[in-house]
């Protein structure tokens, strides 16, 4: 029986690892589940899994459900209430699903605790690649990702020697306006863009699929998460996103990870890993997908691709800043406050005026994602 | 410093190998090298690569070479001079490259002696596929498959336990008459037959690559190199021969061996194994290549497909039946003698006269292959 706590359980990723969890009661038993405003969803969650700790957003949340949840459920609120969900349960490992860079704080926590980490939110190693990875390698513990393209890169990196790995390639679908040119873009909107051809997400990461910026931060991701060279790293535009990413070995071999998109698999692997359960997922029949296309991936037409490599080059606060920028930037694009294609130019012109620190620390990193925040806003 | 012998070092396969030998000197040793008519590549191989042993298919030719070998080679011929090669050297692992059913004796002296198997011989578990599985078992011996698809699924296997492999799919290009009807079979000549589309090899295979022979050998040695059961085994028509083969696991994710056609690869891989060296084939560009394809295989169009599937089910005699006829119906299509659509008649035929004999020893395998063969030299 694995013990987990899942930070965001009420989002996309949250709610399929519980899905997962339901459909093998024997497997798993949830400790710990944290929420931000979703708090009905929350308490019916608690009620079907009978978690030890919940936290939610606020104390005024909090107080709207103390009696509302099972009897053995404590209940908890705010930045202390996401630690004590993350950290202190008897879970062996931790969900991080929570949106942004509010999960560096909570994954930096499990790891302090013990917990092995299923790596949901990617701004963790983005911002602070360098502290997660050394910190999990100190104490043994296992960062496993469960965004799709780094669990297939997981599964085809299984059982081979690391020295044999040459370079790594994620696909990418190539978002929701990938049929318009550069110029077309201009007065897309944002129903548009919320119409992500191949999954079904959140808001914010369909506009990073369709800006590639997601790209972009899973490259940074990858980067860490499998200890490679930027250079080691490339991206490949696969409009049917069926494979999910690929190992080329140094003997030329290339081994992929292919499937259906239904986020429960990766999610479950992390799970299980390296051991494997069977999934309602749909299989994959490539007969009736009939055919697969690739393509060079474009840096002109997906300009913070091309940033992100090259502020993960640059290392330091440069990836924090990347990611405040965009964060801010769709987050205003969202609320119709700029045009789509300002997204790309607020975080380069962020990048132009940062100047990156190296090695930072966790109040370094913090303070550069506010500085940034602040400036994005007013880009 | 590995030591190896070659079986059929003078083949397609056998000079692929000592090319893979050659571009890692420091990595592999010559022992062994047996040859069946082609002594002049044998002196050639025995003075660049100094093997302890050669053997050549005759006496005769053996006195041809007497004096050509270098110092420290000693000569061998026939049958005995095979096991001789296969079994008394210090060899580590044996690479059985020679065709048809010969290989039987020699493979089952290699793995009594203790050695390795690097397996492109199909027939060896076509026919004797519980004899060789369970005396290797018995031993703690590899049997390493040399033919990209097996070294593809074992690729894809490796680092799983086996419990979650759901099920295998083999690809097929569909071979140099892929885009025929059946009808228009009827009169294709020896010469049409010959021109594979996407490998290059030797004639016998490269007609069962046309007849789909080939691919059912192929189902019946996966059968027996990852114990599966047939109903566990897909066959896929995929024209590019790019996936050259892919794993299902138990949570519906696919994994799959892609790369340039270059037996290299696989070759190379069996002799590293689990490890992995540089190669220089040419690496894979999925951008270059810009789509893949893939169709539900036609048994219609391929009725030896079928029958081998039939075959291995049946168990026992069966399959050494329908690949005696095979080898009878192909020779006497390559001689002129017989048309295309002939080949499949002939293993059809002889099928459904065969009772099968289940367990079959050695010596009833190889009474039930002679037989066949002079039943299917007459149909």
């Amino acid at each position: 029986m694995k013990k987990i706590s899942i930070l965001g359980s009420t989002g996309s990723i949250g709610t399929q690892t519980l899905d997962v969890v339901a459909m093998h009661p024997d497997q798993f038993q949830v400790e710990g589940l944290s929420a931000g405003a979703n708090v009905d969803l929350l308490v019916e969650q608690a009620r079907q899994f009978r978690p030890r700790k919940v936290s939610v957003g606020t104390k005024e949340l909090a107080d709207r459900i103390a009696n509302d949840l099972p009897a053995g459920t404590q209940l908890y609120y705010g930045s202390e209430g996401l630690i004590e969900v993350a950290a202190n349960t008897d879970a062996d490992t931790v969900v991080t699903a929570v949106m942004g860079s509010v999960g560096l704080r909570s994954t930096l926590a499990a790891l302090e605790a013990g917990k092995h980490i299923g790596l949901a939110n990617k701004e963790t190693l983005v911002t602070a690649g360098h502290l997660v990875t050394s910190l999990a390698k100190k104490r043994r513990l296992s960062l496993l990702p469960i965004d799709s393209e780094h669990s297939a890169i997981l599964q085809c990196m299984n059982g081979e020697p690391e020295r044999n790995v040459s370079r790594i390639t994620l696909t990418a679908s190539g978002g929701s306006f990938r049929n318009l040119t550069r110029e077309q873009l201009s007065d897309v909107t944002v129903e548009d863009a919320l119409k992500h051809p191949n999954w079904s997400m959140g808001a914010k990461i369909t506009i990073d699929s369709a800006t590639m910026v997601n790209k972009g931060l899973e490259v940074i991701e990858a980067r860490w998460l499998f200890d490679l060279e930027y250079d080691q790293i490339d991206v490949l535009l696969h409009p049917e996103s069926i494979i999910h990413s690929y190992v080329e070995f140094v003997d030329t071999s290339i081994v992929a990870q292919l499937g259906n998109p239904d986020m429960r698999v990766p999610i479950q692997y992390a799970l299980t890993y390296p051991d494997r359960l069977p999934s309602p997922a749909q299989r994959l029949s490539l007969a009736q997908i009939g055919s697969l296309h690739f393509k060079e991936m474009d840096y002109d037409r997906y300009p913070s691709l091309r940033l992100a490599f090259e502020c993960g080059k640059m290392g330091g606060t440069a990836t924090t800043a990347f990611n405040a920028a965009n964060e801010v930037a769709v987050a205003r694009f969202l609320q119709g406050e700029i045009s789509f294609l300002h997204i790309d130019r607020i975080i380069e012109q962020v990048i132009e005026r940062h100047s990156s620190i190296a090695l930072p620390d966790l109040g370094t990193i913090e303070q550069c994602d506010r500085e940034v925040r602040e400036l994005a806003s007013r880009l």
